[in-house]
């Protein structure tokens, strides 16, 4: 077996521990010199190899590579970049196939998302039918997850611990000042609320924080909302929302999309947070706050569950050692076998039956009344979010590394695409 | 020297290190035995001494006491109860007077923010002047840092390297991802731009996240913004913003005050991220994110300063101290002693001097332009945020205590007011 290049980009939304996979891909690639040569990671992801702009990472300390385990964002850069079907796209395929052969890459690593899953799985089978010989191993990540056939997803189990911690601190900061009633939380997800659900780990049960939690795959009745944060005023003296930012009405259209206009007539930004809270003030008078966790939510590397990092570790791991051995068209996936005690192992899907499908929290895990989640839930949920992980620091700040990101020396003509 | 009874109360907005404080109340408290009987907290704050609901920390273990220091939010509860002079709020200072006078209130502390201080010291003339032998003493606390004389405030520390955290991840996030120019994170301080200063504390100079701080010191220009704005997205291709939800504009506005209205005609609900976002849209088309921080930022006990933790105890201890050597009518304050290394110790001050006057962010401390801090202000802060106090945690979430809060037996009426 020769002694091939390796490829590896970030794709998608970053996550608290995208770059701790980096550092599983980098350090288990660097453990093969037999069989890798350079590892080249893409500067902004897949459009860093269409432009050619290939990070040599044999440049960076193994010190620096070690610290990406503990480093939050995409340390090479990462795009939303969805390359069409083979045909709509084919000049991209054919030139990322010519930057592979011209940089003589036998192994390509693409870390992102569903829509990154099926691109390559794309990239594999245009490789494929060029005779282009390349290993196509994908590897799983994102804050949302939404990906099918892995139990959970690297990025994930941080998110929640973020937002499983921030609403049991909000609920007792609420709880201990009798003046405010409600506090609502914005959190991700567009589509799948399973960060949403996360924030039910902050209490043993719905009478304590967060009282009512608001999934997308829920219609929003905004009168049974009223109704329950009434009900949790009278009975708990207080009501502590989270709220996914994708939650929609009956008729389809986002809850954030507020319909308002401003002094000058522009449409005015939305925001589920704030829109509820205005539902809140104009038919209950309550007073409330409000926050929207946005991006502090998936970068907090300084609160990562210990899960989460292990298991985004094991996987790109995992992905090096399946593309050593030739297994193409596929990701490592997480595979539990037992909830208590919490164990789990590293198996394997094809890219094909994991790509464009998204996985919403399914009915059993939504309680009867839409506005929390059972007890099947917490027990999936609650492993994914267990131990610490704390980053080193320094002077009060977490130590994050920043890498040199030199790129290796161009051999074709400028990408015009 | 009798043996009296003590009586501690919470006030103002909450913190993730006023719990510490009362730990260190309590305990030292315990440990003097001959001269405290009884340590009494106001349920509610001092709406609980008005309604003589008197918690009877006795009845809680040393164990839960203890656990006091890590536990964010007001364990006893906290208002917002400001008593007029005391001509005007006589009925109330006469009530406090009997409540005290019927459990043998030797010694008073109240801990919370300018106008408690304030508070604090009409108990103690009135008292005075109603012969009752008793002794009150203030503590500081407030996320705001804006008590005069105390070099900084217990509570702000904490907030502060909650901002400091949070930006530097969300700057890590914005730079991994080229189509997001612009992130802005509004913070607390409606009057007092001390926790967006902190902010500054993310980058080593204003070439890292944050680019820029708006200060409610600073009168809000928005085409200065816009030019800032713009500057910085093409020098680091982007712009992440720390916004004080306190900023005005020129004309004394708050920003947040977005005049705006829905579709029902409804004053719409402000919110300064947002309003500089639809700012950042209209005026500059990039694309952008905000957060709002909100309640996160001041119950975020599991990213405590330990710097801000050991002040809040040593805080608690030192009123106690003072209350049992009869020092009436005065705080304990934290006076800085040396910057590097850092240095500081207990001083004291008298209430009549720290209540009522609220101290800003001087001009020596904002950059010449008014969008950042000065080498001057980062001295100042950075020591605050130093040191890591983290919770203990199980099964991923941190182990708050909740006390019983047992109620002591009334001797009194009700009170009616």
């Amino acid at each position: 077996m020769k002694k091939r290049n390796l490829f590896y980009a970030q794709s998608g939304g970053v996550t608290a521990v995208i770059n701790t996979t980096a550092c599983g891909v980098i350090e288990t690639a660097r453990k093969q010199p037999a069989r890798v040569g350079k590892i080249y990671a893409g500067r902004m992801g897949i459009v860093g190899a269409l432009r050619e702009e290939l990070v040599d990472t044999g440049k960076e300390s193994a010190r620096d590579i070690a610290a990406l385990r503990h480093t939050p964002g995409g340390a090479f850069g990462s795009v939303r970049y969805k390359l069409k079907s083979i045909r709509e796209s084919a000049a991209e395929y054919q030139r990322l196939i010519e930057v592979f052969r011209a940089h003589d890459i036998g192994y390509f690593i693409y870390n992102g998302g569903g829509d990154s899953m099926d691109t390559a799985n794309k990239v594999a089978q245009v490789a494929k039918s060029m005779d282009y010989d390349i290993t196509c191993v994908g590897v799983p990540k994102t804050v949302d997850n939404d990906l099918p056939i892995t139990d959970n997803c690297p990025g994930f189990g941080s998110v929640a611990k973020y937002v499983a911690v921030s609403t049991l601190e909000a609920g007792i900061d609420i709880a201990s000042m009798p003046a405010t009633k409600v506090f609502i939380l914005e959190v991700m997800g567009r589509h799948a609320g399973w960060i949403a659900a996360a924030g039910g780990l902050a209490g043993k049960d719905r009478s304590e924080p967060p009282h009512l939690i608001l999934f997308p795959e829920v219609p929003f009745d905004e009168d049974r909302f009223v109704a329950k944060v009434k009900e949790s005023v009278e009975r708990h003296d207080s009501c502590v929302i989270v709220a996914s930012e994708g939650i929609r009405r009956p008729d389809g259209r986002f809850v954030a999309e507020s319909g308002t206009t401003d002094a000058f007539g522009h449409a005015q930004l939305g925001g589920v947070a704030p829109h509820l809270a205005e539902i809140v003030r104009g038919r209950l008078g309550y007073k409330f706050h409000w926050g929207v966790a946005d991006y502090l939510q998936r970068s907090a590397r300084h609160i990562a569950s210990k899960v989460d990092v292990e298991q985004a570790y094991a996987m790109g791991k995992a992905a090096v050692e399946m593309a050593l051995a030739g297994v193409h068209g596929k990701l490592p996936v997480i595979v539990r076998t037992s909830d208590q005690p919490y164990r789990w192992k590293v198996g394997q899907a094809d890219l094909a039956k994991v790509a464009n499908v998204e996985k919403t929290v399914p009915k059993k895990y939504i309680a009867a009344d839409g506005f929390h989640i059972t007890a099947a839930c917490r027990r999936y949920l609650a492993p994914l979010i267990r131990g610490e992980d704390y980053p080193p620091y320094k002077d009060g700040l977490p130590q994050y590394v920043k890498l040199k990101n030199q790129l290796a020396p161009k051999k074709l003509p400028a990408w015009k695409g």
